[in-house]
């Protein structure tokens, strides 16, 4: 099939869409360390880990060791809705840049969510109904985990309650009448209806919010209502794992065609799509079976990787979550409200930091301007109007390209196009009437997150 | 293949996507009626038509003979990037609705203008482009060829003034922004910028505008400036040629399968959707191959099939476009601004209006609630946010598919999903507020529109 013309977008058939989510942690030899018990620093049991998160996704959690988990069939079902994505050639955009490089790019905004969310929102909501439970709570961002959410729960006919980061709440106001259309309560965080809310209301008024603060509400709100879990968006492993359908899907497609990537890049904010698309990538690398250059995006204003601290840290804002130990900028760290492109999480997935750790991945961290000018550029080529968030991975692919044009070099660039930007115009709209501006924390704006961090033997 | 398993989402090959756009009215016994010369009430000829319209798109809207025409290279690779569209099986909607019926929907949706609009919008700029021009000017509704316009545009670098019903502009802020990434200027109709606008306003000061009063604009605009010709979304016969690729894709795909429609439903606004879904099956209905059962949606708010005059009339409120023989409520009709759904206009395409005159088409009305009360149904069952004008379409066939099940006939019904609704969520939101109500035009309300239609011998 090597030779065989590439559409401008591969579509798999339904038959070889993934029937097994790949768990990339089984072929790390250094394993990402387990989440801690802040009281006791103990590792958490499963019978902790339960009353937060249901019973499967516990297992799933703590599994690092079985390389493939079956995917169930309602999910896969469920896949079928809206899935497999498409893989696209970005033969305008290569032309446009004159570029020798070949451009791919998986497009995960296809779906009302608008974003890729909705592959670990259907999953979790599935187990959580599994398990009997009423309903779920989580917190939401830019929106579309929430969205994600409201649809997987409207599906499944369970109880959403949705903690949406306050600075995204009022940038989107349509955010909510999506969520409300699938019946899910929504509340701006910080809020009054947590202790944790009041508390942090009380520390920091005016905040705008972040998604560590949502996280702690909605953990407390789960905690505390019977029949309730909490579930989770991004960084936990769980969701590296429901994400790995993008991988997989993207693999299948470019092994069908004989294509190998070069260089692959994702947005990054929990990492929950960069560790889904790179996953079966990283696998083979690991197994020694190809090698691969990975790239991380992050924006300058939210830099974990990239100017964070490789310990271990709460999730969360209110430190009510377990730590985990990952590259932080600290709980305590809120980013600028100037700040439009989601990926505001203060630290990053175990997993990805393990491997960033390690040496098996590059992250860089891009400014906002130029964030949309790549955005803009991409949709009037591309047609695709993309989210803030993936225009991170765009800018990096762009540049990459540019590269191969100055060196003649033949590349061929897979990006992650995680979302589309439709909810997302009021960033736009700032952004064409030249008031966006670019936000770098200085070393002293990150010391106050850092201080944050909690300190205990071993993690200094 | 005809008991092959049916998937989720039949994706056609990009080589199986149509070469030619099919041209319905070479099979009618009875054309539409020509155009009119509103001075002189003799048949437009092309050198008239010239004036408003591209050369070749004159040569397309004249050409009733040629049942097939090419569809230039530059256009089919433009179709590449967001089409083959899927042709979805609603499996769960079947399951939920308890209907022995098979439901299907063409999904076209999945691309930035949000609708079916860009299948005609490149096609209408690629042969400005052709013909040198520096610009297209156009208006739109709910904002959806607007918005497919501007990317068109973008992609052929075309300047692109759009005129938006003032309604909708302000129903709709984000759409500007959408517009504005894209490079179109847009302008809410009436407007104080063209002398139709201007002496609209000072006739019915306050109004929200119409479709028909932004068309007069852009035609205005487009008239006296050098350079520019006028573009039109639907109503006439070019787009609806253009828009036939969404039945050809259709057709194709359930060929591909051995599925045959009974029963094939679209939303009618102007009718481009509608023409171009239902064409190729109307065509084997025309010559005698197969028998189809084709319903018509509009609101109850602007009824043209159920409640208009079959006669000519101005297809612009400003009276300064040619005459079309159509179902009209007049040129004269400005539906309530009560009504959110699009499908504004208050005329009908020349040939669907011919079609259905000649008792080859069923048509309904529907009510907006009703219509709402469809669209989330359909978005918490099928996963898709749907356009209001979609949802139309929708409203009819889970009611079909609901007789369906009292009868036990295990019908196939087909529909055409337009578009997706992330840009209504106003409209929603009153939805959800219990704050929409329903507006069916008494005979009284409607007179004033009949009374603008012209009298001459021959259209009373």
């Amino acid at each position: 099939m090597a030779n065989k013309e590439i559409p401008y977008k591969i579509y798999l058939e339904e038959s070889e869409m993934p029937k097994k989510w790949y768990n990339v942690r089984a072929d790390m030899a250094n394993k990402p360390a387990p989440l801690l018990n802040p009281g006791t620093l103990k590792p958490m049991t499963a019978e902790e880990l339960g009353v937060v998160f249901c019973d499967e996704l516990v297992q799933q959690e703590l599994n690092d060791t079985d390389a493939w988990i079956d995917i169930p069939e309602e999910i896969v079902n469920f896949y079928k809705m809206y899935r497999p994505s498409p893989l696209v050639r970005a033969y305008c955009l290569e032309k446009k840049l004159q570029t020798p490089a070949k451009i791919y790019y998986k497009f995960e905004g296809n779906n009302t969510s608008g974003s890729h969310k909705l592959n670990s929102a259907i999953a979790q909501a599935y187990y959580a109904k599994q398990q009997g439970l009423k309903g779920v709570t989580t917190e939401t961002g830019a929106g579309q985990w929430g969205t994600a959410l409201s649809m997987a729960c409207a599906y499944l006919d369970l109880d959403c309650k949705v903690y949406m980061v306050k600075v995204s709440y009022e940038q989107k106001p349509f955010r909510r009448e999506v969520m409300r259309t699938y019946g899910a309560s929504v509340t701006p965080s910080p809020s009054e209806t947590t202790e944790v809310g009041r508390r942090i209301l009380r520390e920091h008024p005016g905040t705008t919010g972040s998604l560590g603060c949502a996280i702690s509400e909605a953990v407390e709100v789960a905690t505390s209502h019977e029949g309730y879990r909490y579930v989770l968006g991004s960084v936990l492993n769980q969701v590296l794992l429901h994400q790995s359908v993008i991988g997989l899907e993207a693999k299948t497609a470019m092994d069908k065609y004989g294509i190998k990537p070069d260089v692959i890049i994702g947005c990054a904010g929990g990492g929950s799509n960069l560790g889904g698309l790179i996953s079966p990538f990283m696998g083979e690398m690991l197994r020694g079976e190809a090698d691969y250059h990975f790239i991380a995006v992050e924006p300058a204003s939210c830099p974990s990787f990239t100017r964070g601290k490789f310990l271990y840290d709460f999730c969360d804002t209110g430190k009510i979550c377990p730590l985990a130990k990952m590259y932080t900028l600290g709980s305590g760290f809120i980013p600028s409200a100037n700040h439009a492109g989601g990926l505001r999480f203060h630290g990053m997935s175990s997993t990805l930091s393990q491997l960033y750790h390690d040496g098996l991945m590059e992250a860089r961290a891009v400014e906002q301007t130029s964030v949309f000018e790549a955005a803009e550029q991409f949709a009037r080529i591309e047609g695709i109007l993309p989210a803030p968030e993936s225009s991170h991975a765009i800018r990096v692919a762009i540049d990459e390209a540019l590269k191969c044009k100055e060196t003649g070099e033949e590349k061929t660039i897979l990006f992650g196009l995680t979302g589309t930007g439709y909810f997302d115009m009021v960033a736009y709209e700032k952004f064409h009437n030249g008031e966006m501006s670019d936000y770098i924390p200085s070393d002293e704006d990150l010391q106050a997150g850092f201080d944050g961090i909690p300190r205990f033997p071993g993690n200094e």
